[in-house]
């Protein structure tokens, strides 16, 4: 077998599930991501919540290279992508391949609403959350020393857009932030000033769950005391307000997105590619695109159809497709056929609060604690790291224990005095 | 005894001391700071060279006033005083106060050379040691893809000016976080391409020791591989240079400097008050200000003469000293004379790496691996929280067994990919 060039471009779950499984075969493997670690994105909201820091949650990449034979990694934005000339154009020079695996995701959508898309927050990247946590806290700070109510009322209101699993899993995070931890830090505001909207398009939260879990979801939320407008939606937003479609004009300081998201600018750079809905790259059955063999588009950014639907963008998916690539192109160095491919289904959940989680798997259903435990240990095992595990577990267990989350911090960058 | 209202100006660990020995006693306590968390100064070298996360040397000041009677907290910037109406005036209103407790502390001094400022890292705050760390990696990615020798070489090189217990520490923490860590992450750079030049003033390291641990801390560093230049100082400096007196340019890309600390800014809103050298404002001997004996200043900000010569700015005679202005309020509350303060010099440490300290105390002196448990428990037991310890205690047994520091992690906010 001759040493081929496999670039792997994004080190989210697809890219980072292919890395590891072309690690040590005879490939030299580059693997480039615009950060220097993997983010493990399905926690970025308990960052935003104060309940985890920022590190537990991140993986220095470099730390998995030097353990991987024929492994490097280059530190690199992508700025196009040649592909008559095999070439992976970066803002660290060009990058050949023989083989190329496109897995940089998604970012988020706010389907061309500007105003939104200029006041709201997000959840992608690791300093968003950071910057969703100073803002949650920087309003409870304001608040305490607001005296005029209708002001007040804005500052404690936080509208979240959004009823999949990450609306839901804030929402409720939030919600007990609130309650179990500012409302001590905050003598002078009451728990019944706050306000968190959680707003859904559709008819119903998690429609990706069964009826009986996204209803038990539904009312768990409400007895949070969290506010569910459904089959509503924003339509614009000010640095002061929601508008939503109809008119209402809800005073808020804090709008999060989780509306939606599209194929990240990656998709944009490959020429030629049919696209399907949110811009994503319409795939082969063995994950190629059209007319390039050599080239495979894994996780969000793949529009996959498996009877005639496109696979969800979720970490499961994404983690399936890049250890399928990582076996097809190693079969057909080998010879082989590359096969085609099978999304298996194992289900999904979601955390709501405290001892209390959704799951459906494999036609089972999960309520309750037993729920919440099986999405603790999965969270857990999914974690890259001895050490993050281990941080993570810590905070949990601390929180659990003490209804305290310690990482409530202002970290902001403030005018910073000038030096002598 | 009246409800009077005591401000404590800054929570570095002067203000902290003061606030916790006056909570729950009859005053009524205001804390401000510009921060909402105590910050551990002494070890934000260790998130600098990615040893620790930030969050777990910063404690939420909301998680202490939760639980102290009559203690209030406000997140504010300090804009003025006026000692006249008695009024802490900031960007979130007025404050009365019936005694005042400025403790602000220090910021760094670059004694007027703007070069210098315009280009060189400084550590008084959490977000400068997020700031050092990505630019400590940041170096190691751009060298590993640089191919001229020179420009290589320059991003390779670290000076470090200020060879005080900062600098001693740092220098130490680099090169182990190279030798150990850095140089497993990226195989395309020998360790012999690094260098770390640590420049000091004086004719030693470590002035405030005795001269048999100031050679052992010169000589252990010089064995680790740091390059000392003693008697020699920093000039100038550009992106890409740093220049010494006498002429000698070094090609560096990263300067630290912690060569000089002068008093904050608030020093200067203080009308009238004698000041001492680097803008410290000279106090009686109970620590109150000539003229307003409700004023009290403490810590880096306030200069105190023992036997005629100004103490250091050093977090134990910050604690001491805002101990001493609490117990001194409670005094003349209760109509006895507030005591004169007298510094009770408990020695000084420094660790240089891994199972390595020098320490002085009472007149004994330590140094190795004795000094260095010394050092590591002192720490442990100053960091507020229970949470924060574990964190730090583990992340340090981690780094001790496996040589290994996980939070090497490039945070830098770069260009957002747009969204949609």
């Amino acid at each position: 077998m001759s040493s081929k060039r496999v670039v792997i471009a994004g080190m989210g779950f697809g890219g980072l599930q292919a890395s590891k499984a072309l690690a040590g075969s005879a490939v030299e493997l580059t693997m480039v991501d615009r950060n220097n670690y993997h983010l493990f994105q399905p926690l970025l909201y308990q960052v935003a919540t104060a309940g985890l820091e920022q590190e537990a949650i991140a993986y220095p990449l470099r730390g998995l290279t030097r353990r991987w034979r024929g492994a490097s990694f280059l530190l690199a934005e992508i700025s196009g992508i040649n592909l008559a000339g095999k070439l992976v154009l970066t803002d660290a020079g060009a990058v050949p391949y023989d083989y190329l695996v496109v897995a940089t995701g998604s970012r988020t959508n706010f389907f061309g609403m500007e105003s939104v898309a200029a006041h709201a927050f997000d959840l992608k990247q690791l300093d968003q959350a950071e910057d969703l946590r100073n803002n949650i806290l920087l309003m409870f700070e304001r608040a305490s020393r607001e005296t005029d109510p209708e002001r007040r009322s804005a500052l404690l209101t936080f509208v979240i857009v959004g009823g999949g699993p990450t609306g839901v899993e804030f929402a409720g995070a939030l919600r007990e932030l609130i309650v179990y931890v500012l409302s001590q830090d905050y003598p002078a505001i009451s728990v019944l000033e706050t306000r968190i909207i959680l707003i859904e398009a559709a008819a119903s939260l998690l429609t990706a769950m069964p009826a009986d879990l996204r209803e038990y979801a539904y009312l768990k939320l409400l007895s949070m005391g969290v506010e569910v407008l459904l089959e509503n939606r924003v339509v614009g937003a000010t640095a002061e307000s929601v508008e939503l479609h109809g008119g209402t004009v809800i005073a808020s300081h804090t709008l999060f997105w989780s509306a939606g998201v599209a194929a990240a600018e990656v998709a944009e750079y490959i020429e030629g590619a049919e696209r399907g809905a949110a811009g994503r790259i319409v795939v082969q059955p063995d994950l190629s695109i059209k007319g390039h063999p050599e080239v495979f588009v894994v996780g969000d950014m793949a529009c996959f159809l498996e009877e005639g639907v496109p696979l969800p963008m979720m970490a499961p998916v994404a983690i399936q497709q890049g250890a399928h690539v990582a076996r097809a192109i190693l079969a057909r160095e080998q010879g082989r056929i590359s096969p085609p491919f099978h999304y298996c289904d194992k289900g999904s959940m979601a955390t709501i609060g405290r001892s209390c989680a959704v799951a459906a798997a494999a036609g089972f259903k999960f309520r309750g604690y037993i729920a919440w435990l099986a999405w603790l240990l999965l969270h857990l095992y999914y974690l890259i790291g001895f050490r993050n595990r281990l941080v993570v577990m810590m905070n949990w267990t601390y929180a659990y224990w003490f209804h305290e989350r310690q990482v409530r911090l202002i970290t902001a960058k403030k005018r910073r005095a000038a030096s002598l």
